[in-house]
């Protein structure tokens, strides 16, 4: 540890080396000075840690010298040692922040070196106050600096992932579809995609990876490109997977598990042929269940099989229906049903048909009455999609 | 604003009752006591912002008082206002950390207020030092929560990203591949794939896309994809795109460029038949050129053709050669150049080169001598691979 350093102004000469002496002895590095004036050249030069000062000396006095000291915005502490004075002069340096007064002869030398510790105590813990406000200001700007740099990577991986997302809304033929999806972090385990398979043939999806945020997100660019790439078997006759929902999610399953990412996922796939006016469909666990409109009558699609990429052994089974008249089917990820709180399960599922039904299924609609539209921070991401054949031509 | 509350102890009825009215007058909320033992009554009933004491009173003097509030760890300011005493009064007054002394009789009430003022401003300061490093303390506990959110979604990504590299190191009727990764954040832009066509036939790859972090990482799954497609469709006879590099890389332009990601890549694809013990490779303006040792001999593979993902017209060239006894190939992302400091870019060619060949594409040994063992904080994501055909038979 570093010396304090000391400066002593006194003009007695024997006073002020006996003080002197005794201080080094006891461990301090001591300057003098015999005046205010050579005092406070002193303490320019040396900028001590502490003053001890003499009040009456000739030149300038140790008051007219301390108002400088302090008027120049040191914060040095300063001790007073001054012969029996008047009661003023205690005020007068009590006003200036003097740390200790101490009345001459000082016939016990451990009285000043007590004062000195308890000045340079206080000074010591002033200083550690300072320097852990620095701290935690330069550990903030640190933290920010990696908030930025995380939050900017995150940034350019949701574009990327906005950028697999289908176009929206689609309209051909009378089939529409629309969705709209809110990430609870940057990225999404939520993901939806639908394409015309063939015209007048819509496969549509809905999957919902475990978890969310990157880890998720990567998972639903793998279901995407596998389901694609079943497109392409399709398109060159080397598979009809596509064609079949529950192939679908044999195939996805499979691919999962050969992956292993240690991801699972939960998806409903559903092919409307608005030519034949059938709807197929296979649920690899996915919930909240669809609900469909058919020809005035509503319901839901329960009967789920098992989720993606957690059994090898998984079946997944396929059903469908008919319709005449029109179709209409919406989909969403059980992150939209956290958003109503203090209700059961089967509250909030009949409340989310509700809405899905009174706003005719509309997603902006849906999502504005669903409190969907000012989410900022939400537990999990919230998915909702519409795929609508309202023609009513047979 | 609320008003400050202050505490007035004085024996004398007619001075303290002055002295409170003015206050009261001036906009403070004043409380009384009479002596020492009412007035530590009061303060631990009223926990006034302020003190100000009389010294000479019946029951408990002043500064017996003040020593008790000192005692009582509180921080309160306090101010003495006392008849002309001695000035050892000053002097105790002082060390207990009173913030002025003021002597009766006060004859202008302004030098108290004066005095309060410059105490509270002190207290104030204090208070508000105090609630700064709180706030900060605040601060970096929610920087330090979404700094850990952000990095457990990147960590689960890397994860993600780690188990679609190819197992490592690779060794199989003579052929050997191996390869290292460092991602300068979580996730990487640089990618390696590799696998068997064919029995003693290799493709090997190595891209790095632009920039580096999740979107990056995100168009390697792509590529990775695009070319897994490529092999499936020769698997069933779709296309031979797979067995050609340069179509591999004319598929991916554009399916790059189809995807809108914004992003592009360099890749440099290579194909080894060992059995006709030929080379065949495109490169897609990637940078450092690949270092061959054939049958003794050591080259680049410059030629590159244009990047992917930004030219709609880029074409592909494909280069090709033989070799008699052996091969081995060694890739590097532009990221392990950039580690050595202070030289050119042709010397930092020359040593990777250099390093290269003495370690006889041993990656492990190639990453030691490269620095890439202790690499923490990257600027840029670094990736080395190696392809070997030591086999000497013919």
């Amino acid at each position: 540890m570093v010396k304090a350093k000391l400066l002593v102004i006194d003009d007695d000469a024997s006073v002020r080396e006996s003080l002197a002496g005794y201080l080094e002895d006891s461990g301090y590095e001591v300057v003098q000075a015999a005046d205010g004036v050579e005092g406070l050249a002193v303490f320019d030069q040396t900028r001590p840690d502490l003053i001890l000062c003499d009040l009456k000396m000739p030149k300038k006095d140790g008051l007219s010298l301390l108002q400088d000291i302090v008027d120049g915005d040191s914060s040095v502490p300063f001790i007073v040692i001054s012969g029996a004075g008047v009661m003023s002069d205690v005020v007068s340096a009590l006003r200036l922040g003097a740390s200790d007064y101490i009345v001459k002869p000082v016939t016990d030398l451990v009285v000043v070196e007590h004062a000195i510790d308890k000045a340079m105590e206080r000074v010591r813990l002033l200083a550690e106050n300072e320097a852990y406000s620095e701290r935690l200001e330069d550990t903030n700007q640190q933290l920010q600096a990696t908030v930025e740099t995380l939050e900017a990577d995150l940034r350019a991986g949701r574009h990327v992932q906005q950028a697999m997302l289908p176009a929206r809304p689609f309209a051909s033929r009378g089939v529409g579809v629309d969705y709209a999806l809110r990430a609870s972090l940057y990225l999404s385990g939520d993901f939806v995609d639908y394409f015309e398979l063939k015209p007048g043939v819509l496969l549509h999806y809905i999957v919902d990876v475990s978890g969310h945020g990157v880890s998720s997100a990567m998972v639903t660019i793998l279901i995407r490109n596998e389901v694609n790439r079943l497109r392409t078997e399709w398109r060159y006759g080397i598979s009809d997977h596509i064609e079949h929902p529950a192939n679908i999610l044999q195939h996805l399953n499979q691919e999962l598990l050969r992956s292993q990412i240690g991801k699972h996922a939960t998806l409903f796939i559903g092919l409307l042929d608005t030519r034949q006016r059938y709807y197929c469909y296979a649920n690899a666990a996915h919930f909240p269940y669809p609900i469909v409109e058919r020809d005035g009558e509503v319901l839901t699609l329960e009967r789920p099989s098992s989720p993606l990429g957690l059994f090898e052994k998984a079946t997944y089974e396929e059903h469908e229906f008919s319709y005449t008249g029109y179709i209409a089917l919406a989909f969403c990820s059980d992150g939209v049903l956290e958003t109503q709180d203090n209700s059961s399960l089967a509250e909030r599922e009949a409340h989310w048909q509700q809405v899905v039904t009174e706003h005719r299924f509309h997603i902006p609609d849906i999502c504005t009455a669903m409190g969907m539209d000012d989410v900022t921070e939400a537990p999990d991401d919230m998915t909702v999609m519409a795929v609508t054949h309202w023609n009513s031509e047979s």
